[in-house]
């Protein structure tokens, strides 16, 4: 059963960007943050005809038509999908291999399947495990933009604008599929940068993997000590931004762990041995080496901000 | 010498507040984020009558004149602090002892001595050494404020406004002196709360220092990687604020660190040792455990931020 808007917005001006992209049907599988901001962004841009929505949440999926994101929603998977020229799956990755089992057989042949998954060889690795193959259509990709928030309500058209996408097709992915995909972004303000998907893995571990684990860690320390009401009544705005990301939802960065486990874990023992390597000059008083390590961490911090102000 | 600020502004309003207090003559030890923004505040106040600042940098004391953040300075502190009625030290912890056995002889008797130091056991310690007893009038301090830049030209007046202030009093402070210090916080926005010493240092470790340490420790590792430039470039807003302690001054930090030494070697075992749990968790696919951490942290982190929104 597909659940319907009550009022539909004007056709008009989508009608015109879609036919450019050839995708008039689009099936957003998670209208949270992520699916829900592709949407808001797509329908903004008038880039396509039709978005129906899936997911577990119904509640979530009514505001989501209620508040115009979707237009419709259909809470089974494999119908949710049919007719859709775009395909795009932003659940959380431990859930993608069992929808992709489900939406297999109902997929048109043209479909384009795409996902914001934020692990890469996992997700390939599960689509290589259902199909038996990759699919050409098949574009793997991960937007590097989000908040700690969840939820459709959490959701705005332009969280993607002047960030990047990384996609990660393989060699039997088609020019056709990238380029719609790539034209996609593009339109709703986005940078695509193509990336091999294990190297995408790695660099991610380093980047958002690692923090995240290590802000939940400390955080869940801080509230094992039996200063632990002092202590965050007297934490100040550094712990308040260092520890942001430890506001995350758990399944979702439960699922990003175990599928990045070998990058996270590599990553972690290095963070984990040049830390030893501090704690031993703290206790050795050697203070130069303390310096060093702060003033090249504060120089590469500072030229990094110098490029990414926002 | 002292050098004068050319323009003095008017002083009446000032002198009505400075009569309560009993604090005409200010001596800002530091004129940096933390010395500027406190005589900015109780200038704006209308507390005090007179700023003299002191500092190593010449060019930021001549900054700090011309923005009228004080009145005039001088680099001799000894001359500086002469006939001050409260002196504030605001440089970086290790500065702190050299700087009172520079002042030591030429203080006024009834001049109140309080500092902004961000660990109080050491300081307190310094006191000892060069006084030979703790000194009624000094009221050791710890304004929980702060942002990642530094120098007086990033200070301003509502740095402390609804901001925690440390004060650590000794069983040899006056209540008088603590009554001082108090009420001047006060009347600038600020909050005053009363810890042991050894606790602050504890607490402390805990929500500031330790978060340093690892923010630092991070961005050092990243740096030393071979994708670091594509590592930064895929970084988005979640690693911009888990790092942006990173981005502070090092040779304050490396001070931080090694005045508190033991507190924060307690809390960094503690916390490897809780990360060394979550590795082997992770090692073993073990996402029961995973999530319990995470999902804890959340809990913790979203009920500080409820009762801490700004």
């Amino acid at each position: 059963m597909i659940h319907q808007a009550k009022k539909m917005i004007e056709q008009d001006d989508k009608a015109a960007g879609s036919e450019q992209l050839g995708i008039k049907r689009v099936c957003i599988i998670g209208v949270g943050l992520i699916g829900g901001s592709f949407a808001r962004a797509i329908r903004q841009a008038g880039l396509v005809e039709h978005i129906i929505g899936c997911g577990r949440n119904t509640e979530n999926l009514k505001k989501a038509v209620a508040l115009g994101v979707i237009d419709d929603y259909s809470q089974d998977v494999s119908e949710a999908v049919k007719d859709a020229d775009l395909v795009f799956i932003a659940t959380p990755v431990g859930s993608i291999k069992a929808i992709l089992a489900q939406i297999k057989n109902s997929l048109k042949e043209s479909a384009i399947i795409t996902d914001a998954g934020s692990t890469k060889v996992s997700v390939i690795h599960a689509v290589k495990t259902i199909f038996g193959y990759i699919p050409e259509n098949f574009v793997p990709g991960h937007p590097i933009a989000g908040t700690e928030n969840s939820g459709v309500e959490a959701s705005f058209a332009k969280l993607y604008q002047a960030h990047r996408i990384i996609l990660t097709p393989l060699k039997q992915t088609s020019a056709q599929a990238l380029s719609v995909v790539t034209r996609l972004w593009q339109a709703i303000g986005a940078y695509v940068v193509l990336m091999d998907a294990q190297h995408h893995d790695s660099v991610l571990a380093a980047t958002s993997h690692l923090p995240h684990l290590l802000a939940f860690s400390l955080v869940n320390t801080l509230t094992t000590l039996d200063e632990k009401q002092e202590i965050f009544e007297n934490a100040a705005g550094g712990f308040r931004d260092f520890t942001r990301i430890a506001s995350s939802d758990p399944n979702m960065w439960q699922d990003i762990c175990l599928a990045n486990k070998h990058a996270l874990l590599t990553h972690l023992d290095l963070f984990s041995s040049d830390l030893d390597a501090l704690r031993e000059a703290l206790k050795q008083d050697d203070g130069d080496y303390l310096n060093k390590i702060f003033t090249r961490a504060k120089a590469s911090r500072d030229e990094f901000m110098a490029k990414k102000p926002t």
